[in-house]
């Protein structure tokens, strides 16, 4: 049973589900992938807190991952990048292992042919708490930032992509995208749930290729989830 | 706390749980409702049980009742039309209340100026078992179901969603919705989640208002959650 600790926010949790049973090999419903979801909307801003200007998440993350305890998840996964921030100290607190995004996304890179340079495109949160470039980097891989001046420009984006301004945002995004290939980079990491939702809208050519790392987390729980079926399910009391 | 009783199937409840988040008056995530989520994609066929030609689909929908209140669900909802048939039944095993998709249409004919006629367009598991049939007509609406052969119809169209052929279907759906609006029919309800996705790429006069009411049963839950904000969250263990 995929327990997924969700609700940072709401929409991109249901847009995790929905990779979750896209990524799925099914003809009928009972060949899907048994879940139990929190929608936890009542973590503070994970941002925030990183930052310095907001109240500690952890407490309510703790709360949601209880829950998928007691309802019996035998593996967890966070459809929120910056959350990641706290996975340590979440998978500290159970048994039930909590997938990494960036694992995920590590583990893709490792089937590219080349040694792969990925740029980052995240919020302000993900980026100053090195939530990629410390995995990565262990894990051998070259991470590029944007500069100070480009990543004001990516969180402007993201603001515009969460207030509906999508084709402004896909502009800003394509050409921070573009600059970071410029810089070497083979692939970019959409690393905020609203980037894909614009550069999607955008018509350039990157010169890289692009990498959602919710979708590579999804199929990572789905290999993980089939792998072992037999797991899948623990009873409840 | 809002719990969903879902995975039949499954990108219906994520269809479902869009529709919660859509409905809800919010800006920032920690405006949201918070939710747990089953995906209980072990229950087995509702349709083939109701028609008796497959096995009990009870113990698993209450196998997942049951991890919904350990994680502390206040209310509940099952974003499937058939498997309302055990409603009753599911309702007997819990005292935390199971909004009923039938309800939640009976309630929006009610705000209606003058008295409706619903037409239903259903599966034959939904229909044989007379889930909305018994409780409209309890509330004193009458219920115009097709006749045999148009529901044959209906059934090929479901399938024909169910296997990416929207089109086709969406003209099999249309001319049924019309013979209803013909007969007298005020509304007509999508009684199943296939439904709405084909009739939303007919282009014809239909003749009659379209309910969906899986968005009629999310609202329910938006109103229910907002009401009683106190009771949204209960501590676990």
């Amino acid at each position: 049973m995929l327990g997924i600790l969700g609700g940072m926010g709401p929409m991109a949790t249901v847009d995790f589900m929905s990779k979750i049973v896209r990524n799925t090999p099914a003809s009928r419903d009972q060949d899907h992938i048994q879940m139990v979801v929190c929608s936890a909307t009542d973590v503070p801003d994970r941002t925030a807190a990183i930052l310095g200007q907001g109240s500690d998440p952890f407490p309510a993350m703790l709360n949601a991952l209880r829950r998928l305890e007691l309802s019996g998840a035998t593996r967890i996964a966070i459809p929120c990048n910056t959350a990641h921030h706290w996975h340590g100290a979440l998978q500290a607190e159970t048994s039930v292992p909590i997938l990494h995004i960036v694992d995920a996304v590590a583990d893709a890179l490792s089937r590219q042919r080349t040694t792969p340079t990925l740029g980052m495109l995240a919020t302000d949160g993900t980026v100053h708490a090195g939530i990629y470039q410390q995995r990565l980097t262990e894990r051998g891989y070259v991470c590029v930032m944007p500069d100070a001046k480009a990543q004001a420009e990516v969180m402007r984006a993201i603001r515009l992509v969460k207030a509906g301004l999508t084709d402004e945002a896909a502009g800003i995004l394509g050409r921070e995208a573009e600059a970071l290939a410029a810089k070497g980079c083979s692939h970019i990491a959409m690393a905020c749930t609203e980037i894909p939702l614009a550069l999607a809208a955008f018509d350039g050519d990157i010169g890289a290729a692009l990498l959602d790392p919710t979708d590579l987390l999804a199929q990572a729980c789905v290999r993980s989830c089939l792998a072992t079926p037999q797991e899948m399910v623990r009873e409840v009391a």
